[in-house]
């Protein structure tokens, strides 16, 4: 009976691998590394630097699952120390524009949410 | 320096509440509990049995998060038990409707999802 709902039926077999991504895509960090590349291809040390409160080790992993998952390209440049470079392929140029689309909606909406919040913690 | 970065500089200050409800939002179960609202109102273990995987304690703080936000209304039928119903507001159709949007994108291109995350792990 469970298995017959539309969400399940849309989301399992084929669709495992997709599940997965979509864990990746809006992990912590993955919402702010896709949303930052949008701009164009980022340094990692700038990827650190525009996204707050992320950490090296975090940010490293993100970065990795997003490469596996086809979302982001890695481009390393033979120097001393390298320079790696990262940013968005067309797979992940397809995720992140409803992903900033969903943020700016949630932005331009952020005072009638405060609000909300607000009378929420009233009552 | 660190503060005058694009993504920094849009998602600071006035947007505070938006970051916090785009994690709300992104969380584990908040992606599959918009995802399943889009559908129409469900009631608590309507939901608990579509979204496979959650406990009913993950679903419970989800929900009451997302209540907060104003993503979410929730109706309470005074039978014994009491009904639970939840369904999409206005700002969490339009929350929604983006994040329906990545998850068919992603879902569109699974075979090369899975494609390039083979050869990732063969490399």
């Amino acid at each position: 009976m469970e298995w017959a709902s539309p969400l399940v039926s849309g989301a399992s077999h084929a669709d495992c691998p997709a599940r997965k991504v979509l864990d990746n895509v809006t992990s912590r960090w993955g919402v702010w590394v896709l949303i930052a590349l949008r701009d164009g291809g980022r340094r990692f040390h700038e990827l650190r630097n525009e996204i707050p409160g992320v950490s090296e080790k975090m940010l490293s992993s993100t970065l990795r699952a997003l490469v596996r998952d086809g979302l982001l390209w890695r481009e390393v440049e033979p120097t001393t120390p390298p320079k790696v470079t990262y940013g968005l392929t067309r797979l992940g140029e397809g995720t992140a524009s409803p992903l900033a689309d969903m943020f700016a909606w949630i932005r331009d909406n952020a005072l009638d949410i405060r609000a909300t919040q607000e009378e929420y913690d009233r009552s």
